[in-house]
């Protein structure tokens, strides 16, 4: 089903609160297999809410709305819904009656201001608040469902909890059965997965979602299950599928960092890590200690940024630098090779490249980076070449770092 | 004017990218005194963002869309603007001259994708990105000025400081007498910073809006002048107020980032710079390389994360870790002396602390961080006490690292 939520009220606009409420129902619309379509946020003004409900309703089958439901003047969901819907308000006499009984609890007589949250629009459904005096209500016209709750996120929560979900679960659900998947890459440009995945999006039912951040790039996945199979063989195919597709540039199936997922690498097979960064200027180390804990496999980290630092630090040859230059894979090499000799650890990761604007030449253009990796055991080199800013350089070459080690370790190391 | 914010990208509605420009955008608006009349967010469907599109248009002033601009398939702004306001996509030119320069900077050719970036509705008013490859670009149909941004926010946020900002300023402002300030602060939460300018925001005509970012917070003055000063007296006195009431926390007057003073500061006075990190984990570096050109000044940084390392590296000394501790203002004056000295720089940083969660004592709690700084005559110590998340005093401790030097720089320290 098609859903719009619409967050009503002027402290949201102008920063005071965050709309917690949108991003709760967000989720639960989510979790359901509903399609949320649109997210509005209206201040306290009468105009723009009825503009807004009504266009909602000329093309959306469920809306949930928050806030604007309680007794100060600036209150105005009932009024603009009563507008739109045509429908007067009416006094519910068993939400006056629930109101009274709550003021006399606490031995003190309903105010009048209150009894105006007993108004409400005519042939609506209650939803009782267990927390706060302003209840919500359900109003069904021709086929859209219309929900107004209370802007205050425990009541609301507890409110959609209780009676809006089992009541749209009811109504709704049984035909709807979409699936959603999410990955993470990172090596590649939104261009170059967007072409490594032109086949999976063209394929019937399928719909792939690119989002590039953090110096990779994320993929959503939302697919129909076709009829002949379950959905885990829909899920397990494409995911066989997308991980030809992407190779080693695909790094999680879930929300997670590659700092931690190499952390964890770490971490359960007891290794250290030392790391000697150039061009990446300490991004790497950075990362590396974003995850609590990460004393434990973290040694060191050398920003090296002169050559001098270079050679003092880690040992690299004043041959290879002018030989073969400080943005090389043979200076690459001996600085993840150096860093781990002289730190003692099991791995030494060594980058350097040009991270630009400037510095770059015809044979070395800004944005060519070498990663190495160290172990006891061996060192292996990999070239890339970046475009974009120096930000997206660095970034871009920590996050290839960083997932050359987890391919390190999930194919097996160990000391 | 009244203002609509339209956010797109189904990455948003789905929960996967929090759609910080909206944030952005509504403060920009505030400060510029402009009426945010309601935020829109949907998804990657003409449908929708075609409905949207138009009802804005029909009942505000200026419409920001962001997101939606790109060479992918699921990028379909351009599309709908062009649609909507019954305006061709027409080549232009000049983009796709700069996108070709760009590209060939990187010795890579342009790919056919990328060229759909020069697409643009006609008659718009084309709006640089300079660090990304999508133009932004503003359409002006009748009364209502129409403004689309690409989703990334530091493409976007560059773009409207740039460009936006000041055609909005100039086709709307005019008859609006009021002025905006904007000053950053740092090591001030943002209650703190509230509390001291409270007695300024109760001044009758001036209204003070902060934003906690980065590690710092911002703060935007709008102030109507006086009738009886020039603006400059009533802008010099503002800034001489909050100069006095902020003291070293307040580092700009502008959008201005602390690596970037810093940087500017080293290199007009040819001083060099060694880092010791241990809490940070490598932030600082890797804010101080964020700048063009620091290599100039920049010579090593070391993560010295373990107890060994910030022997072997720095020469801290066995008994000042035993007597003392690795968090300690001891620690902290050894490893800013000691990669001042090894490295042989004009200054030296060395920052110690807890960033937590875990670690933390009774007598030294996660938080707590120490900052030294040395030079050829000195070496002066300060602590801090920072609240937050591991990320947050990481943050916020590089922050205030840079800020020591920033002052002790500007107070005039020469070799």
């Amino acid at each position: 089903m098609r859903v719009e939520i619409i967050s009503i009220g002027t402290e949201l606009l102008n920063g005071r609160v965050v709309d917690t409420n949108a991003r709760f129902l967000r989720d639960e619309i989510k979790r359901v297999g509903h399609s949320l379509k649109l997210v509005t946020m209206v201040g306290d003004e009468d105009g723009y809410i009825e503009a807004v409900l009504a266009a909602s309703m000329s093309r959306s089958d469920i809306i949930l709305m928050t806030g604007g439901l309680g007794a100060t003047h600036d209150d105005l969901t009932k009024r603009c819904v009563s507008k739109v819907l045509n429908r007067k308000l009416v006094l519910s006499a068993e939400v006056l009656d629930t109101l009274k009984k709550r003021f006399e609890q606490n031995q003190v007589d309903i105010p009048a201001s209150e009894q105006k949250q007993a108004l409400l629009p005519r042939r609506c459904m209650v939803v009782p608040n267990r927390y706060g005096t302003a209840p919500g209500f359900i109003c069904q016209e021709e086929q859209v469902v219309i929900v107004c709750l209370p802007g205050v996120p425990k009541e609301m929560e507890q409110m959609w909890t209780d009676e809006v979900a089992p009541y749209l679960a009811e109504r709704f659900c049984k035909n709807d059965q979409k699936v959603t998947l999410f990955a993470r890459t990172c090596g590649l440009r939104e261009m170059e997965v967007n072409d490594l995945l032109a086949g999976m999006d063209a394929q019937e039912g399928i719909s792939v979602n690119l989002i590039a951040r953090n110096g990779g790039v994320d993929i959503g996945f939302t697919m129909m299950p076709d009829r002949h199979n379950p959905v885990e063989v829909t899920v397990a195919r494409i995911k066989m599928e997308v991980e030809k597709l992407l190779g080693a540039s695909l790094y999680a199936w879930k929300e997670q960092c590659l700092e931690e997922i190499v952390g964890r690498l770490l971490a359960s097979k007891s290794l250290t890590l030392g790391i000697a960064e150039s061009c990446t200027g300490g991004l790497i180390s950075h990362l590396v200690t974003q995850v609590p804990g990460s004393s434990a496999y973290f040694e060191r980290g050398l920003v090296t940024y002169s050559n001098q630092a270079k050679q003092e630090l880690l040992g690299v040859s004043a041959d290879t630098l002018e030989q073969h230059g400080a943005v090389s894979s043979q200076t690459a090499r001996e600085m993840a090779k150096g860093v781990r000799e002289r730190a003692d650890t099991d791995i030494g990761l060594g980058v350097t490249g040009i991270a630009g604007p400037g510095g770059g030449s015809e044979e070395k253009p800004a944005g060519l980076v070498y990663v190495a990796l160290a172990s006891r055991k061996e060192c292996l080199c990999h070239s890339f070449r970046f475009t974009g800013t120096r930000e997206t350089v660095k970034m871009r070459s920590a996050m290839v770092s960083l997932n050359m080690l987890r391919q390190y370790l999930e194919t097996g190391y160990v000391r």
